[in-house]
């Protein structure tokens, strides 16, 4: 979002920013003391030692107003040249300023920034006045450890962001707000989605009950698409003995994204990164004929990888995430046609759910660092040329990425456009040649000959875990009626009177397999509307006398103010309909 | 099955039959040297040092014809008794006897047996002739390491039983026979529900599409009855940071049954042997009120526990597990009503198994071992005197077993008397005070003041995977219908004549949402419906001419040999009456 400008005068005139900030800060606390003021991906920040104070919400409105003080008073932006000595005299009173300057080899030239009464070290370059600062916001302050170390003094951090004109400003902080309210931790929290605690530690999500029924509806939705395309579900365990990932080259190839070992007796089990492995064993267990291929083994499998503690996002990317996993073997000469089917899977997938931008991104190997892919030249060529020539078959429009590929073959990825912009990978499709070399897979052809099958690794939503973060982020957490984990709250208008109409009302929606709350707490009608719109619940239902006297059922879409009365009957005809149509509610 | 004679003359008898044994083997093979042959839970062995010789299948037969020889011919048994130096002479060409005899200390009396060409170094007693041994049956055979040291030399193990009667022994032969049909090991491979393999790990089952889909109907199965009684299902991770473990006392009290941690950061991780924690943590991410209890979590939820080695069995016992679990978090006076609706729950589901003998086991604290458990005598006297105070006011019978307990609470275990004649404990019902002030969880009470909730742990089928080895062994894997993995087989007679009318009844039965197949493999007729047998599914649709002609399926019932033709439409409404009922097929 911040490229109406060149990135370069926007990193100036953002730094420039920090100075008018750190010079309306000094205005209201003299005490203040700068540390670094750099621009980064928010805009820019400034760590500040103040003291005794800390800065508050309340805060930011008055540094604001100071700040649009100085830029109106339009001070010209001044920078000098001077020796370290003359620098250490100075800042003398200033001991973050003396660590810096300390910092610099005798002899070097420092430059200073002065804009009316505030002088800061600084490198620049600098904009010519401080009114071209005018165009900014504050968007949050926090704490910060000086230098980031947690032994020493914290100082008060303030991020803000600036931009040339005041729709460029307008602009950026709609699409901030925009975030906000899409971003799926917010609305995992809101919505009870699921939570995350320390006690059980980082990267490791608990799915509460509407998170479980999510997760729940998608597993049934994909098992079920999968069953009619003839893949049979396998559950395998989530670890392995250490031997099944140095045969399947994970071990090699992997370690350091998956979770350290444990010893037990003789041997050494650790938790599994993919499910390619307990697959490949799955079909090495039984003979196979070439009639019965391809085989598709598919499951909801859980894995665990060993991600930094600082890419962790949310349920985005996480410690211990499941896959919507399948590996199909198959004969070479089934390649194409099962690449097709996978595909069309795909974008029958994406119908149902409404998404209709996406790109094909055929993932390659890179060719300057094959130590990190197994197998040689001739079986990397084959395998990339045979997917490029498949897809261009298809008529599938598709861009290529070099070092993209899985370890073990090149892959198909689709790649979603999110709400905010991201490209999401949500599907992928892997040819694979290597795992079953490693494993040593045959089946019997026409000859009685034993032959070495074809793998194809595909997931279609991916990781359940990003997906419903996906899902969260493209909806406003608005989802649709056949995926809200509460689809009806039931609303009696004053429950001593219509209390017992409204339980039975639930009670006949859940009966057709609606899933159903009835709110007859003992609230305002008000409070309790205001609540089933805080937990998006796409359908309230209002319950008064003349409801309950004629068996029908006053309903109002979730953020909309019409309500429709219908007979009780036609309701449910109505819902029936939108959860087999796969609609949203309000659209 | 052992318990027709008193348990020290059955093991004489045994032990003698051992001698036989030796003798017979002596006969065939005289380059024999015999090391121990003790009395075991099945029967008898003998561990065999044969030279070069491997005993096989074929070999038991011949060496029971032997022995009933030397039954018949009638010997007496004769004890005699010799010093360490007589037997070292003795016994100076057996380097087993001599490894024997040196281990007793100097001056011992050795005893030796004696009948007809046989002696052996024995301390006895023995029965008085060899004619007393004749009921018997050699059960099977394997190599042994000499000392169960792999360094050692494989000896030929033999196994036998013996019985005082002809009768006792066909009995116990019986007994076997129907503990290996019904052995869930044997049924789990030759039905496709489960393997296991030693690259994936010890004790960690694979469950193939058929173990699957059981797996799948039987959670949906318990999900949907407990949402219809308020629970609300979770899903949490499979780890849990130690001090998780140190807060919740598993650290103190169940460590060793848990799997090694995994060293992370500045953090330890460690598989669950429990969910109790993971539920404790969200129950406390929320304020809850009097009104709003109880609170009831439940999950399906995977567990993993460091089983000895020896100890696993199939998926009876295995170090990766999946509960049906759930904790209840209510109000003191909530106690009594819970436990009745958890023991309704776990009445009816019995009902809908077709279980029918069952006992109530109260599980109890060891005085005798207090440190085992958590928190004080005050605490379990309260909480043990009330979980039998409800047992006793529902009128339920149980028994009471002390030692039996949770570390943190008394248990109501529910004994299943399987088919093989096993208790095996299904269900459970645990009343806790300790974990709810471990983790210092409250509700708010009608005067705003801040209480201590009480937890009821419990499970329903217990662990799925015991669970569906009960089933296995109690059903020898045939499943009623509304569980079998496979409902319906569909065979044309001729595939040239009736494929596609074959082909379109299973598509059909298919959108009825049951789970077919149609074989129309090439194959003999005949050899189709062997392996539909095989495979022990409910019901065989036989298609000829007829059939497709009129719109009607001949069916038969596993295990039947009766078959019968109705209309298409006809079988459909059987087939959905049998699985609302679930009923069993053939009963």
């Amino acid at each position: 979002m911040r490229d109406f400008l060149n990135e370069k005068d926007l990193n100036t005139l953002n730094h420039s920013c920090a100075h008018v900030m750190a010079q309306a800060v000094k205005h209201l606390w003299p005490q203040a003391k700068f540390w670094v003021g750099p621009v980064v991906e928010e805009g820019f920040y400034y760590d500040i030692d103040l003291g005794d104070v800390t800065i508050t919400d309340e805060d930011l409105p008055k540094i604001e107003k100071e700040m649009k003080k100085i830029c109106k008073d339009g001070k010209r932006i001044v920078r000098h040249e001077i020796s370290k000595e003359e620098a250490l005299k100075e800042f003398a009173d200033d001991e973050y300023k003396v660590d810096l300057i300390n910092n610099f080899p005798d002899g070097t030239v420092i430059s200073t920034y002065s804009q009316g009464d505030f002088t800061d070290l600084c490198r620049g370059p600098h904009v010519d006045t401080v009114k071209q600062c005018k165009n900014f916001k504050l968007i949050k302050h926090s704490g910060a450890y000086w230098k980031g170390d947690k032994n020493n003094k914290v100082l008060q951090r303030i991020y803000g962001v600036c931009f040339p004109t005041k729709e460029e400003l307008e602009e950026h902080l709609a699409f901030l707000e925009e975030a906000k309210q899409r971003d799926h931790r917010k609305l995992g929290r809101e919505l009870g989605i699921f939570m995350f605690n320390d006690l059980v530690g980082r990267g490791l999500p608990m799915y509460l009950p509407n998170g479980f029924t999510l997760r729940r509806l998608l597993s049934d939705y994909i098992m079920d698409k999968e069953l009619a395309l003839g893949y049979e579900h396998v559950m395998t365990p989530s670890l392995g003995n250490v031997k099944l990932y140095k045969t399947s080259g994970h071990w090699a190839h992997y370690k350091d994204d998956m979770f350290p070992a444990m010893e037990m007796d003789d041997e050494a089990y650790v938790l599994r990164p993919m499910n390619c492995p307990h697959h490949m064993v799955i079909y090495k267990s039984t003979l196979h004929s070439y009639r019965d291929l391809p085989v598709r083994i598919a499951e909801i499998a859980n894995d665990f990888r060993y991600e930094a503690s600082g890419a962790l996002t949310g349920i985005e990317r996480t410690r211990a995430f499941t896959q919507n996993d399948s590996h199909i073997f198959l004969r070479p000469d089934q390649i194409a046609s099962e690449i097709k089917c996978v595909n069309d899977l795909i974008l029958d997938v994406y119908k149902d759910f409404g998404f209709k931008e996406y790109e094909f991104r055929l993932s390659l190997r890179d060719p300057e660092n094959k130590e990190k892919y197994f197998g040689n030249d001739e079986l990397w060529e084959k395998s990339e040329s045979q997917l490029r020539k498949v897809l261009d078959d298809m008529g599938v429009k598709y861009y290529e990425a070099k070092g993209e590929a899985a370890f073990y073959g090149p892959k198909l990825d689709v790649q979603v456009k999110s709400a905010l912009g991201h490209d999401v990978t949500l599907s992928t499709i892997q040819l694979d040649y290597m795992l079953p070399e490693r494993f040593e897979l045959t089946y019997v052809d026409e000859n009685g000959e034993k032959q070495r099958p074809v793998v194809i690794h595909r997931a279609i939503l991916g990781s359940l875990d990003r997906f419903i973060a996906f899902l969260l982020e493209e909806t406003k957490g608005n989802l649709p009626l056949w995926l809200a984990p509460k689809q009806v709250v039931v609303l009696p208008v004053n429950t001593n009177y219509q209390g017992e109409y409204a339980q039975e009302v639930a009670a006949r929606l859940r009966k057709e397999g609606f899933r159903v709350d009835a709110d007859c707490r003992d609230e305002k009608l008000g409070y309790r509307i205001r609540e089933a719109q805080i937990h998006k619940i796409p359908y309230e239902l209002v319950l008064g006398n003349n409801e309950r006297d004629n068996d029908t059922v006053t309903y109002r879409l979730y953020g909309q103010q019409k309500q429709t009365t219908v007979p009780y009957t036609e309701f449910v005809d109505l819902l029936k309909k939108e959860v087999l149509d796969k609609t949203l509610s309000n659209h």
